[in-house]
């Protein structure tokens, strides 16, 4: 039993200025938290209560799927993420350090190049394989905007497994060990999830998914169809439409438009000066955008790209960076025009009355990607690549084609998903785990190797399997809580029962201890209120933001046997006598 | 029950080269560490479930003694530690990093500033007090030269407590709570320690003491009388021996003494040319060594001192280095003595014929410090100053005097404990453990307050206790183990008990699982070595070297009931029937 009168701890009556995000606000309220510089957090003895509760279950269930705990050291020599090619592919992204005789270190992000070299000096053999070993552990990223609490920290605490295996069919076993952990975890955590496909490129492997929490303060985005289908925004693929005949299609016409640099004065002047034969309006989506992007890739160098798009979509940022990984990609500027005089900003297009200006990467050095909605057939409105001139009637697969497709347009509601299993809804989500098929990339770049069954060398295969500790924790919170404070789940409550002794009566607080003496002989973990000069309304506020899930209160009646019983969740409060008392709180 | 034919681990069957010390050796042997970087540890299952066991008795005994967890992060802004002056105190000794604005970070080798702001964020009376928090957590330091595995490692774990108090008897209470819990928890580890006075200096407070365990590796020496008396090195405190009559001394007479720059060439002249008149021999104890010493400040400036000591004492390089903290002494150069001409190497003394050089800082900007055995009236051969001479019967306090006094000179055996217990003995010591008071240090500089009883606002008083997890686990190997391996003390093994089941029949595995069961039914942890093929011998090494107090053999026996106990400790094997083995395991 811990005694609030003693605990460190304190509740803020305000928000706190800093806080956007209701987990991240009631975290620091309720005294769970409290920042120690940006993206940076301590933790009190309430959080850290729940932290380790957390961290509990995780173990419980990577054991329960076979992995072992292993611990390796935050702070790791660049040799190893040298070797993958990661110490430069991070960026910005990940903080940098020298000792003092000047040697490169990182501060680990994840771990994949050290459980790989480890797994080398352990192991020569398939009869050790297949192998899943943990870890949790503080992981630091230099996060361009640190942001809302826990849920974007620079410095976090990450449950990270690795499995090795000697063929394709064991790291499917594996995957398929950790993806049923990962769903027991969230069962046992209360926390919704969705699995969506996801992009795998950026650990250069080849399959998959993440964990998404539904919640509007994730950044993240869930496509889903009614039909099974699910992916995040970055890994949904775009549906082809069917080829159109290109035959018996009208010439293209170059047509003066001046003052149509953008979509929507263009097709207001298209309607009013040219409509179409047919009397239907011509809108955004009759038109071709095309977008000039700047990548700048891991080696520093820069090149331009124009990606082609219906009018009516937007170049999604999180889709043309997974597209161009690990390159950065931001918009063309001013600069980048005027290098390049061929791209006439407002009216550019794939193709020119003058002469390939795009299209062909020979004669500009700038590759032109299309939407996979440009299908072969299809006819469009787009810049001619001279100014206040734009072409109509340019067909696909006639009049120009791209050097590549690419998925870099939004996707909408409605969108088709790529499996044919209907309509897509889209939805905020959170990534609170993510399992992932690494494949050989890293085993290869090490050389990690055993023998196998015929004595020869064989490259391992291996996964790589991520859960938020902190993260979970106040996806949790953002999940379970209600105006006046935070609502745990059971499991991972800081405490199984809060108990609260009012008044100025000594017997109700003598009969408190009872009450916590019969809890705690049923190995119930117990807060108690004890705190002798503090208002009812007080601790009744206390109780509702700490958010254990069972309060009870022992005030008045105390003396005649009497206690209250308050289901945090439901706000539900009845009185019972002391000897129904395990029972009405189902213990 | 861990079976060994999973268990992510492996022997070594060879010592490896970059093992020095048997901890290090050991651990690694063994297989529950494995190198990740200089002075940087991965942790295999084996290993982890050690360290879980020690910081489990830590926090134990800190819970019972009232103080409470917490957690702060390793990464910390500069600015904390900048108002305190660590930030440039500390020098190369820690890790420094910029984020990607450009801020400084350090990662923390203690916490007293962030602990400090924590509590005047939660704190403002004194009703919260008395408080003690601690965390269990991962430090950093950037070892100039990081060495013996565990014992001196870049990133390490800690428990770091602090207390906070209104006033020095509460201090002295709390200090005193902890101080009982660090002799608990030493006992519980089975490690013997001496507490000793320690300088209470670098962390700019008032009293200090250390735990060291005595053992030939350590790096730390303790100082101790038969009276009682102990203390380190560093701490100790020269016995002035009473001053000596200065009237009657003959004067100084200088003296050619040609090719003697050093104490022996120096009293080997002295003997054969100029003997003493009461006929005994001249000793170094009769020479006055003058050594020059730079100092390298904080704020990067640089400062010559000249010490003059005992020719037969030497300048202990840790004892100078607490005098002058947090300065950086080296000896003086050849750079050094071209600038300072007035210093003639082999030759310095107090005092000059030709006029002060010495001893007046006026005259040369150069301090002159003496060990307190320099009393007044004692007489001495020394350097005159001029290449090839020396002076002889320079009488202390007649002759010269000195800037101050300094704590320079080495300790020996038999050395008078400066409390009058008699004389004292040196032995090789490990620091395991630490505990300090602060006092108003970090609380001023970082403006802690709190109202007290009569509402005036108090600067608080605090402490800080710190003991190494990880160093105390090497610590553990280095006193407990042999040279077939690691013995583990009941407490902290990884395993209560490791079955061994021996030989190819099936009924001997059987029988073992058995036994398995039983001691699970009571609460044991079994390490089962199930391997089918490896030898009895090669599983005997394993127990051995891995460590487990108590092994059980199921060998070709165990079909009549019978199995040998065998203590990892004393090598006792005793056969007893399977009804028995409760009894023979003392469990």
């Amino acid at each position: 039993m811990i005694r609030l009168s003693e605990l460190f701890f304190t509740t803020l009556r305000e928000d706190p200025a800093e806080a956007e995000v209701a987990s991240h606000r009631l975290l620091l309220r309720a005294g769970y938290i409290r920042r120690a510089g940006a993206g940076l957090y301590s933790w009190l003895p309430l959080g850290l209560r729940v932290r380790r509760n957390i961290e509990r279950v995780v173990r419980e269930e990577m054991e329960a799927a076979g992995a072992q705990e292993v611990l390796f050291p935050g702070l790791l020599p660049r040799e190893p993420y040298e070797r993958t090619g990661r110490w430069t592919e991070y960026g910005d992204g990940i903080f940098r350090l020298q000792d003092r005789k000047g040697a490169d270190h990182l501060l680990a992000p994840t771990h994949e190049e050290v459980f790989t070299l480890l797994v080398q000096d352990l192991v020569s053999s398939y009869k050790a394989l297949p192998l899943t070993i943990f870890q949790i552990q503080d992981k630091y990223r230099d996060e361009a905007r640190p942001r809302a609490g826990l849920l974007r920290a620079r410095e976090f605490t990450m449950k990270d497994a690795y499995s090795f295996d000697v063929d394709d069919a064991g790291l499917d076993a594996s995957y398929q060990r950790q993806r049923d952990a990962y769903e027991r975890i969230f069962q046992r955590l209360g926390l919704e999830y969705v699995i969506v496909s996801a992009d795998a490129g950026a650990m250069g492997g080849s399959k998959s998914e993440e964990f998404l929490h539904p919640t509007p303060v994730g950044e993240d985005t869930i496509v889903r169809s009614a039909g099974g289908y699910a992916a995040n925004v970055e890994a949904f693929e775009t549906v082809a439409p069917e080829p159109l005949p290109i035959e018996g299609q009208p010439a293209a016409v170059v047509r003066d438009t001046p003052d149509t640099p953008t979509i929507d004065t263009l097709v207001a002047d298209a309607n009013a000066r040219f409509p179409r034969e047919d009397g239907r309006a011509w809108t955004a989506a009759d038109t071709l955008k095309n977008v000039v992007l700047r990548l700048t890739h891991v080696d520093g160098s820069r090149e331009l790209v124009v990606i082609g798009l219906p009018g009516d979509r937007e170049v999604d940022q999180k889709r043309v960076e997974v597209a161009f990984q690990p390159a950065d990609v931001t918009a063309a500027d001013e600069d980048d025009f005027t290098a390049n005089p061929g791209l006439v900003k407002g009216y550019i297009g794939p193709w020119s009355p003058a002469g390939a200006v795009l299209g062909e990467e020979a004669a500009t050095g700038i590759r032109y990607l299309l939407d996979k909605r440009v299908v072969d057939g299809s006819s469009w409105i787009t810049g001619a690549n001279e100014p206040g001139k734009h072409v109509f009637g340019l067909v696909a697969g006639r009049d120009f084609a791209g050097d590549g497709w690419v998925e870099a347009a939004d996707v909408r509601p409605g969108d088709p998903a790529p499996d044919g299993s209907g309509p897509v809804t889209l939805e905020r989500g959170m990534e609170v785990g993510h399992v992932f098929q690494l494949g050989r990339k890293y085993a290869e770049a090490l050389g990690l190797k055993v023998l196998d069954q015929n004595g020869k060398l064989v490259t391992v295969t291996m996964g790589s399997y991520g859960i938020g500790v902190t993260r979970n924790l106040a996806a949790i919170v953002e999940r379970s809580h209600d105006e006046k404070g935070i609502i745990w789940p059971r499991e991972i409550a800081p405490f199984d029962v809060h108990v609260v002794a009012t008044g100025k009566d000594a017997r109700a607080f003598e009969v408190a201890e009872t009450v916590i003496a019969g809890l705690e002989a049923r190995g119930l973990e117990v807060l108690f209120d004890d705190r002798p000069k503090v208002s009812p309304g007080v601790k009744f506020g206390d109780a509702e933001i700490i958010g254990v899930p069972q309060i009870v209160i022992v005030g008045r009646d105390a003396h005649e046997g009497l206690v209250d019983v308050w289901d945090r969740a439901t706000g539900e409060r009845q009185q019972v006598a002391l000897d129904a008392l395990e029972e009405a709180l189902g213990r």
